[in-house]
């Protein structure tokens, strides 16, 4: 409902409508369009009301609100359920509980900031409040465990085409799940899954995107490596945006990987790939050694020529060496 | 404290202990000893106890007592720390909820009777009280999730050694997760995971053993593919020793995994497997198709020749067409 009365004040851009018109279009009381009003004023909608004219939108909360995310976002599944939080530990962990209480897929969990945001292997994301998009998207998909790691890279292309669209920024996929640009980390994704052998339960996609942070928001250790898309282009960039478009090519890809399978995103991934072509250091669980990484093969896996062979890469760290990664700005 | 008190009175077997002299030996005083003891009576175990010369132990209830599984198995992880139950919906869901709330790798949940006890993609599985091994098992390894599905054929082929080793049976594993004997259902294993796409949080290895069930306790449709081992050996099998030796030859072979990969596992599976060397149906998500099962690989995967070649087999059910599959009693 507050959706549609959005969409009507949103129609009306700026102008006075009536209660009694708003009442009549929904098929409501005025009473219960008054209501409303109220709620959408206490999150933050700046709504003028005249006793004669009606009602006028001003201005819209830079909030990642659910009705805004639901009125922008044109998909089908994903984003239809959506759990708004202002602080949260962490999106993934409550798309977690929800997804083993039975979300359905495409269920989304977004905070506008985490108090223990998540990388993988446990290390922390810095999630600070309004200034970047912390959330997790929960996916049922058909594949086997096997085919989970592709949807890391999924994931990746879908934040890259996004961030593409939206703010004219070409960045880089640095093997498998950190969003570079030149060298910094723009975006982290961490991917979870709950299966069996043979079939998925769940996976959780949660992604951090660092938006409208400028580098004194940082903590100093994070300085040197860390940046936002706002340092990047000078410019404030709209999150709900970006959110909405993240969504959008992110169940695209999606919807496409579980009818044709994961060609066309591998492809794309190694177009953005700034791993592909370099030196890197593979960090292993029992050892450590270095290669060139050549390609990813069609499980997702990193291939790395060293001395003894090439070596295909699931688990474990790679860095890439000191080098100037290749990004550029369109 | 009971387990020790259990454990003197055992060393007597059958002899009276004075509750002083049991005092003495674990620096307890008198009223500790005689209210443990209504304890261990309250548990089913039949304790006679007499004025002057003190308690004796008659009779151990068949229960899977948690004092008597850590008493009778030499383990060094896998059930120091149980959950006992007589009733729960299914001990994996349980051995879940648990690991996600942090407990310890080898955590062991058993459960005399599982109201809704599951096999692999949501199927049930018939746990009747008191006749069967209903358990779960937490385990943290240090392995990618790619190498999650060994951990099925290693637990089948620690139920097999024991098996072998309580019972003097020799049973077939199918591959991925089924023991039969003569073509019948007599384990089943359901292993589940929750990872990130390069480390595994936790495994839960599940597994139904059919005990002591006659053909008539199960239900009509599973008498013509179900069996049990009193069926097979056409005498009661004790639970508790059956499940005290499945926890130290899961131990030992995953110990032996941890430390030296799964080529063992994978040589002792070939040799139990009655998969191998014939004619399967499979039946993926998306297809079906049939071919001789020649072998598995260094991943657990089913390798399958059809007429297009060899099919790795990871996700989907494998049928096994009709015909006697070869099993022997030693």
């Amino acid at each position: 409902m507050r959706s549609s009365i959005l969409h009507l004040l949103r129609q009306h851009s700026g102008d006075y409508l009536s209660g009694e018109e708003i009442a009549r279009q929904l098929a409501v009381s005025r009473t219960a369009v008054w209501k409303h009003m109220q709620e959408l004023k206490q999150e933050g909608y700046a709504i003028d009301a005249h006793s004669r004219r009606g009602y006028r939108l001003r201005q819209v909360p830079d909030l990642l609100l659910p009705a805004e995310i639901r009125s922008a976002a044109r998909t089908r599944r994903l984003g239809r359920e959506i759990h708004y939080f202002t602080h949260i530990d962490s999106t993934n962990n409550e798309a977690k509980k929800l997804a083993f209480a039975g979300a359905a897929e495409g269920t989304l969990v977004v905070s506008e900031a985490q108090n223990s945001g998540r990388g993988r292997l446990s290390r922390g994301w810095f999630s600070p409040e309004q200034l970047g998009i912390w959330l997790s998207v929960v996916l049922r998909p058909p594949f086997s465990p096997q085919d989970a790691p592709k949807c890391t890279l999924l994931a990746a292309v879908a934040i890259t085409r996004a961030i593409g669209s939206v703010c004219q920024v070409t960045c880089g996929i640095k093997w498998p799940n950190d969003i570079l640009y030149e060298g910094r980390k723009l975006v982290g994704i961490l991917t979870e899954m709950s299966a069996e052998m043979d079939a998925i339960n769940h996976i959780i996609i949660g992604m951090g995107i660092n938006v409208n942070m400028r580098s004194s928001d940082f903590p100093p250790d994070l300085r040197p490596i860390a940046t936002s898309l706002a340092e990047i282009t000078g410019q404030p960039v709209s999150r709900l945006k970006l959110l909405t478009a993240v969504l959008m090519e992110l169940e695209e890809l999606y919807q496409a990987a579980v009818t044709c399978g994961f060609t066309e995103v591998l492809n794309e991934w190694r177009k953005y790939s700034v791993t592909l072509g370099q030196t890197v250091d593979i960090t292993g669980i029992n050892r450590q050694y270095s290669g060139l990484a050549v390609d990813i093969d069609e499980d997702g896996a990193l291939l790395v020529e060293t001395a003894t062979g090439i070596q295909k890469v699931l688990a474990g760290d790679v860095s890439l060496r000191p080098k100037k990664t290749e990004t550029k700005r369109e």
